[in-house]
């Protein structure tokens, strides 16, 4: 991997504000390394200083590389003259996802700073809808007809291909600019200079939809192993393309949609680092009540089984340890259950197959736990006399116990993401509370029936 | 998207043993579209017989598509003869993928299967460390050198293109082979002729080493933005390519081991629908166990009360409630926290900065459940007189309790995962046991604690 080493001169550089040297210094660096530079230097004003000591078409390259936060600080401190000759260069899939983190006012600034002719592009693809292909498309490609030969569209790309975001994939387009075909460039690069793209096409072709949501874009790339896709809008005309590289960001946010979802959070979509406290605090306060209501009906639960407690405190004892196992096996069914659903490795249709999967796999474990929390009770009785001369009640009471929350603890948490998803929500989003609850109340249910059924005429 | 229609047409010519007419009506289906109707057929049986309808080069091809599990049975039914076509006719980075998943014994025969030269390419990729670049890799790409003409390229393409995996880059290497630079396809494509290669050069390029991590390439793939990375060996030398499509299953397979961890499994390493339900319970009752030994500590706890429980037994009934509490606010930090350590949005040196934000999440978020148990208490207790006299003793205790129990629970979430990091543990795997653990014992002790300052002389 590529390092520049010589960070400490510039440095220096900086602060002998020797921008003239600077500036042939950077002059052969890749515009990756310079934003690495760029996000390294210690102000904002510095940042400024050595983006507008960059070309033009530098400086809008630079710009693209780096992560959106910065992106906004370097906007809101740099002159309109500045922000006008960036944005106009930019490639319009990354400046939409700038335009769309900016406040309502700074976007309408910077639609007003553009040319006429992006100003129509960006604000055609900000019209698309949060989430969709639109918004990370470009509609930066090249186009051909069926009658060019290949010799004509390789003269063509030569003149035109400077602005395309990719030339990866040509596509071929009918007289009414509907898409009839994607022809890779290795096809034209191979083939014979006479030959026609007619020649070349297989009538086949895989493309998205403009309002496809992007996480089904993502599902298209990941089965068709393609690096760029063509995107239509509902007519079939080809309006734009998306590359993979958007892609790997999709994948990332939704992991991590996902991953906030399962610990009980709303996705914060926006990094821990720069998302205000009290967004924060307010993604995280709702689930967090909720959870909380949940539980109140174990008050009401164990408030129910008072009478018992009262007769033998030592039923208590056991209360944590005996709800935190039920919660721990419903979350672990609940996540590998949730995270197959997401990657299609189970359908609903297989709910069958999953609740046989689960019920021997609660069974199983629980008859794990029971064993472990059995044993625990006989050492410690037999060195302490502890749980007094009733304890293999005790001990029998636990056990039982453990194996019925388990078991109620893996099938709650592996159905309930199933039916979620049935009943069309989210089962990331909604699992983990009731599940959390349901186990919980139930799980004190359990304990307390086996307890009477097990200790009745003895200590209870 | 692409979609078949003629499904049922499909499953009629399979049953009425139509193999003439089945082989032309998928002559010109793409290997993607054969695959999956291969997946959609329901026998292993008819699966092998329309993959031996097909010509070899296209068998090949539609094998890359299916998915692992599914390779595996094709290959266990099909006769040497049809193996040795397919894996001789597979992507060198695919076969690895299969290769690498296929018990001793078949890799020993898939192995003997291959020709002389495909066996050398697919041994020394095995030879490569688990989920190391070198496994991802193929060794097919365009290599040029320094003095060739822009025509002379195109035409080497022309010839040789052929084999290679993309042709989207092309390298340049010196005369031992080393990489010294990589020139997109499009700068081919829109240079003149008579240009040199070297004139195309910069000099500069990003590479991976083919012992790198492949959590490290996906990073790589991620900044630079780039659809194909050059291989090298520790002394330079280009040995191969790695595409971004590979990169896509790196990103869902690292996401998902970290969604497993957070749920407390181990990574499951094979998909729900096909790990062996033993092989699971493993997986999964390692952790479970350990959490339940941990928590047998809040018995312990509990135990060390008994008295304060026995005078009022009031104090039992929010147990529950209580240790929930603050179990989920420390699940919410760690999430957070693990998740911005995989991505990178903060760093160890980060630590004051997490415990600033988490405290001061902590300390809201525990007023805001403190407020919500104090009404519950005093709402239930003007309807039902359920508390007692010392009713207003009890909605204090819990909700003191509530916000040390939550500010605790989020500092805790928030630190285990960095003094783990720290440690040189994976955050993901260990952070959810510690939390679950220490949170729940802890909070029984402030709970108790709370309840004997506020109670002294009245209840206890």
């Amino acid at each position: 991997m590529l390092v520049k080493i010589i960070q400490p001169e510039i440095i220096e550089l900086i602060e002998k504000r020797d921008f003239a040297t600077l500036k042939e210094v950077v002059a052969d660096w890749q515009p990756v390394e310079i934003a690495d530079l760029i996000v390294d230097l210690p102000t904002v004003q510095d940042q400024i200083i050595l983006l507008r000591l960059l070309p033009q078409a530098t400086s809008a390259a630079v710009f693209e590389y780096l992560a959106l936060d910065i992106q906004k600080s370097l906007l809101k401190s740099l002159g309109n003259q500045d922000v006008a000759t960036i944005l106009n260069g930019m490639s319009p899939d990354d400046r939409t996802a700038l335009l769309e983190e900016l406040p309502a006012k700074m976007t309408k600034l910077a639609l007003s700073l553009l040319s006429t002719e992006e100003r129509q592009v960006a604000v055609s693809l900000l019209g698309y809808p949060e989430h969709s292909v639109g918004r990370l498309m470009t509609p930066e490609f090249i186009a051909t007809t069926p009658s060019w030969t290949v010799q004509q569209v390789l003269d063509f790309v030569r003149e035109n291909g400077k602005d395309s975001e990719t030339l990866n994939v040509l596509y071929v387009v009918d007289e009414k600019g509907r898409l009839i075909d994607d022809i890779r460039i290795r096809e034209f690069l191979v083939a014979p200079l006479n030959h026609l793209v007619r020649d070349l096409m297989d009538d086949s072709f895989v493309h998205l939809l403009v309002d496809d949501d992007r996480e089904k874009a993502l599902g298209v790339f990941k089965k068709y192993d393609r690096t760029v896709l063509p995107v239509t809008d509902n007519g079939g005309i080809l309006i734009g393309i998306v590359t993979v590289d958007d892609m790997l960001d999709v994948a990332e946010k939704e992991a991590t949609e996902d991953i906030q979802k399962i610990g009980a959070v709303e996705s914060l979509d926006e990094p821990y680092s720069t998302i205000p406290l009290l967004s924060m605090i307010k993604k995280r306060a709702g689930w967090l009540s909720i959870l909380f209501i949940g539980e109140m009906f174990t008050a009401s639960a164990m408030g129910f089984f008072e009478h018992q407690i009262n007769k033998a405190v030592v039923l208590a004892l056991f209360v944590p340890l005996i709800i935190s196992s039920g919660g721990n096996s419903g979350s672990q069914a609940s996540t590998l259950v949730i995270r197959a659903l997401s990657l299609g490795e189970i359908k609903l249709k297989d709910w069958f197959f999953v609740v046989r999967r689960e019920f021997s796999s609660g069974l199983i474990l629980g008859c794990i736990l029971a064993t472990l929390g059995f044993l625990r009770i006989l050492i410690w009785q037999s060195i302490s006399n502890i749980y007094g001369d009733h304890w293999l009640l005790v001990a029998v009471t636990v056990g039982f116990s453990l194996i019925g929350v388990v078991m109620w603890g893996t099938l709650m948490g592996a159905v309930l993401p199933l039916i979620l998803r049935r009943l069309g929500f989210d089962p990331a989003t909604s699992s983990a509370p009731f599940v959390a609850t349901l186990v919980d109340v139930t799980g004190l249910i359990i304990y307390f029936t086996v307890a009477i059924l097990v200790m009745r005429g003895t200590l209870l």
